[in-house]
């Protein structure tokens, strides 16, 4: 299974941020040839798929200074250090959302940009939905709006790219086999 | 739509690599506080979803140093310097699959990890593959497997975590949708 093995050959952190790190590594390849690896180390993240008890998908729209655009999303949130992913699914459903869940199902996980970066994401699906009288706040660099679609909806929004966010694409997909037909 | 809108203060490019370029910048948020954000520039990339004439897809199995595992992934790649995403797309699929189509589609675009970086992948539906006699050779440090499964043990590997990459479980779930009933 690892015929394809890149070993480290030496390797330099040159940024730590307060999110990600930035590493350069010179790897040997599998035919003894030498190549530079720039990679980016995340924490990981969770992202949720929340659906309200008629059915409707909850999205969020929130600015995103990378691609200098709002974009719509399922709500995520990276994992505090030593947090559960499960945890952090419940923590960031209330404080993006307001919502609470009495069913959150584990779905999977998914490397986002396996080419320079090892960010994971674990996605959950929250069902049974109920308003939190008064839910934690998110982080207060974080501003948020919420729309709550159809999955029908949430498809069509996938195909014109309204919705240009790959988990929320997939989720999107994903939801609409599962919970409907 | 830009109520969201985080205006840059000030910024400093820390690192520009062979690929990612990381850049620190400052911004104002809505409510007038400052907070700092960590970004990754990527020239963006192209993904394939490659169907052959009997209903496979065609996947490739390849070292990700950045997870230090071996994934399986639809073919995709990185746009050179001024490249047309469509003529990448034709590139690609020859250098990592050695198959050509005669046709090719454009499906969407999505931002692969919005919350650090602007990479958009940009995914494109091959049909009507054969295969090219002497195809062009890909990067001298890509070392690659090819796969061929139907849609449905595709998915299957989409399930069971297999298939551990966002945008290869997106495009599973788009082919099956669109190319099975």
């Amino acid at each position: 299974m690892n015929k394809y093995e890149e070993k480290t050959i030496s390797g330099e952190t040159l940024y730590e941020g307060k999110i990600i790190t930035l590493r350069v590594e010179e790897v040997e390849l599998p035919d003894g040839k030498k190549a530079t690896r720039e990679l980016i180390k995340h924490p990981g993240a969770v992202s949720i798929i929340p659906i309200t008890a008629d059915g409707k998908i909850v999205l969020v729209e929130q600015y995103r200074k990378a691609l200098e655009r709002t974009l719509i999303e399922i709500p995520a949130g990276k994992i505090d250090p030593g947090e559960e992913p499960a945890v952090t699914a419940v923590r960031e459903l209330e404080e993006e959302t307001g919502y609470g869940a009495k069913e959150f199902t584990y779905i999977q996980s998914f490397a986002t940009s396996p080419g320079f970066a090892d960010e994971v994401i674990h996605m959950y699906l929250a069902q049974d939905l109920y308003k939190i009288e008064n839910p934690a706040a998110g982080d207060e660099d974080e501003f948020i709006g919420l729309l709550e679609v159809t999955l029908v909806e949430a498809q069509e929004m996938v195909v014109s790219g309204e919705i240009f966010d790959a988990k929320t694409a997939f989720a999107v997909l994903y939801a609409k086999n599962l919970l409907t037909k």
